[in-house]
């Protein structure tokens, strides 16, 4: 078992060694001095350690399909472009494609995400391999009898990968209440409860599938995925854009958890989500970039940047989308909304950390390191990344990158002539 | 003079080899062979070649005063935080400050700023020394009568650097209608149009300079500079976030110059600029980043992402705002609006380009390049920056880079003391 020392690393202002040990922080204190033997030992001069980010919504593999289509209408997108390029993917391509999103993750300090596609099992395999978290769901989607069968099949060996690995999660994943027939979702939530899943859907992301939500179920999205009991505390709800007032409460009182897009929901002009209702009614607000098909990156720094100031725009005020608070919903709100017992760089806590390199331009001057974090930061400041104990990136360098990005290029390329 | 061959770079998805002597484009063609004595060879393997960024209103030495203040009032953050430290600072401070802000701007891809700022000879020899262009001006701006002095001063020395140096440009800068008083503006018009100065200016930034302006005037903040004879093709106005529709016709007939802050005015809602409505009317159009204290950073790729997804939530339309248009105002506009004879890889034209690295997890899936600019990359796509001719990034090292840094830290740890 991997034992680190970091030494001289910055902690809230102050200098400290962090001794990992079994997956923990075991120790944070100055000069450990202790002994050590078989620890790798990691300078930490002249950087900062700090949570790492929780990306609570994603399509990972959605990454082979970057740039694909832009600036289009939503159906336009999605059905003359997106869906057909999609319907081409094969598992080998969503490995494929999911290693290449997990590789822009841990470069951009991100050690956990919540993943909704196809195939899930090779999304599961490329993150075991890569040595990040993720929770990968049981699709339910009403779809094509093939598409349906293929689904049924992947799902049942999905379920077989639960409680096998302390890097994978397994949940329920229906689609969104447009895509998923009432019966199913019932099932669904049955399943939850009996066999304590968690699940993930798109909930109120557009204003048509509000509409269409109250001509059929005379309600809104939030109050009919209540009425089918699907929210619980181990619900998550991808987007959450368009909120009436009783959704915020039923959603703050069951528990369920709000992850935000902002980047996706400005990109396919979707709207804009209460950041500060929620915050103040005490919703578990976490934060996500979607795929990279409507962001189009992977990046939970850029995210944070786009939460902040949506939010200083959607309350025409520079003092909402604080600093602080975005990097919460960005970091230990996401390892809490999934029972991971990170998010915070605290003995006795799972070690997950992201050593920030502090000579990096972006992040001088330096009178507060969160706001440079939140506004200033990209990818270049992240020096090193560790998950669960381990080391994914040290001084920029990830295992096996070369390899990820070749067979991605020729992926890619393979998709163009399909 | 320095010759540079870069060799197999990718040019609008060709392969060519790109020939730089006597600061310019000489060829650019597959397989250049002919003799190369002396030439530097960069090696374009797996890299395209782009024109680089233009920033057109920037305040390069405020990259010392980055996460000050944060999440504030307007006129609370101005008054309480920002003008206080300001008033503290030293020439030496603005050239370590500003040269900490053309070494970000170099790592992001920017060879250019339109520089607005105190001690602008200091930023002036800061972009000589690292070889970046850089447009600065004289100040006018009523204030204390020992400020206005210093400035008068400054100014007498700066217009003594006027012609001087191919990367300095001297303008005139104005600070906004509301803190400079009628008849200096109608002088600084004067002196601009006799002696064939570029001139820019803060204008039409927030409501209240709208309203004071009418107030005052009668008129909106655009007609008052016209009327004043401010108003040419020389004019940057930069924010121009309140506009009526006869202030687009009026910058549009005059050929007056927009420079579009998009972070800036989110962070510090202060509008949104109508980026259609100009677009459509032939205004012509720029980007700029402001200074690092309301960004806060200077990253042009930054900047265009929050263009593009500013315009697709003001228009309520995911296809405003597009990717190819959004590349447009970054660059080439940019250096048009300062006529450099730039910002196009093309024969006969300054050779300013960057380097970007395909095999970056940022530029995979690579269906679209310019899409990949605009909301996928970040600092860390771009390799290597070339500006009039001479290396200023290569393979992401930037000369005397560990330096600056240095300088800069130590800079701001005294600011904090004094």
């Amino acid at each position: 078992m991997a034992k680190i020392l970091i030494k001289n690393v910055e902690l809230n202002g102050e200098i400290v060694d962090v001794l990992i040990e079994n997956k923990r922080f075991k120790k944070i204190a100055p000069k450990i001095l202790e002994n050590i033997d078989n620890a790798q030992i990691i300078d930490g001069t002249d950087k900062a350690i700090l949570p790492p980010f929780y990306n609570t919504h994603t399509h990972a593999a959605m990454s082979l399909l970057r740039s694909y289509a832009d600036d289009k209408e939503l159906f336009d997108w999605l059905q003359n472009y997106i869906w057909p390029l999609e319907a081409k993917l094969t598992p080998q391509d969503v490995y494929i494609g999911s290693r290449l999103a997990f590789l822009e993750m841990i470069k951009s300090g991100t050690v956990f995400a919540c993943d909704m596609y196809w195939h899930q099992l090779e999304t599961a395999r490329a993150a075991e391999e890569m040595g990040i978290r993720v929770a990968v769901g049981e699709m339910f989607l009403q779809s094509t009898p093939e598409l349906n069968e293929m689904n049924r099949k992947n799902n049942i060996e999905l379920e077989k990968l639960r409680g096998k690995s302390e890097l994978v999660e397994i949940m329920l994943d229906p689609h969104a209440i447009y895509t998923v027939p009432k019966e199913i979702l019932k099932t669904v939530a049955e399943k939850m409860k009996k066999e304590d899943f968690r699940l993930t859907i798109h909930a109120s992301e557009t204003p048509l599938e509000v509409e269409n939500c109250f001509t059929e179920h005379h309600i809104s999205p939030i109050a009919y995925l209540e009425s089918l009991g699907l929210l619980t505390e181990k619900t998550v709800l991808a987007h959450c854009v368009h909120l009436f007032d009783d959704d915020i409460k039923v959603i703050r009182d069951t528990g369920a958890v709000i992850a935000h897009n902002p980047v996706s929901n400005m990109k396919l002009n979707s709207g804009r989500f209460r950041f500060h209702d929620c915050l103040e009614a005490g919703c578990n607000i976490t934060l996500g970039t979607d795929g990279a098909c409507s962001n189009n990156n992977l990046s939970m720094l850029d995210e944070m940047k786009f939460a902040a100031l949506s939010a200083k725009s959607q309350y025409s005020s520079p003092t909402a989308g604080k600093d602080v608070d975005v990097f919460k919903i960005a970091t230990v709100n996401g390892a809490k909304a999934f029972d991971i017992d990170a998010g915070e760089i605290k003995e006795g806590k799972l070690a997950d950390a992201m050593l920030i390199d502090l000579n990096n331009h972006f992040m001088i001057a330096d009178y507060k390191l969160i706001s440079n974090m939140v506004y200033s930061a990209d990818s270049s400041v992240v020096d090193s990344v560790i998950c669960n104990g381990e080391v994914l990136m040290l001084n920029r360098k990830v295992r096996d990158e070369d390899e990820i990005i070749r067979e991605a290029k020729k992926c890619c390329a393979s998709l163009k002539n399909r």
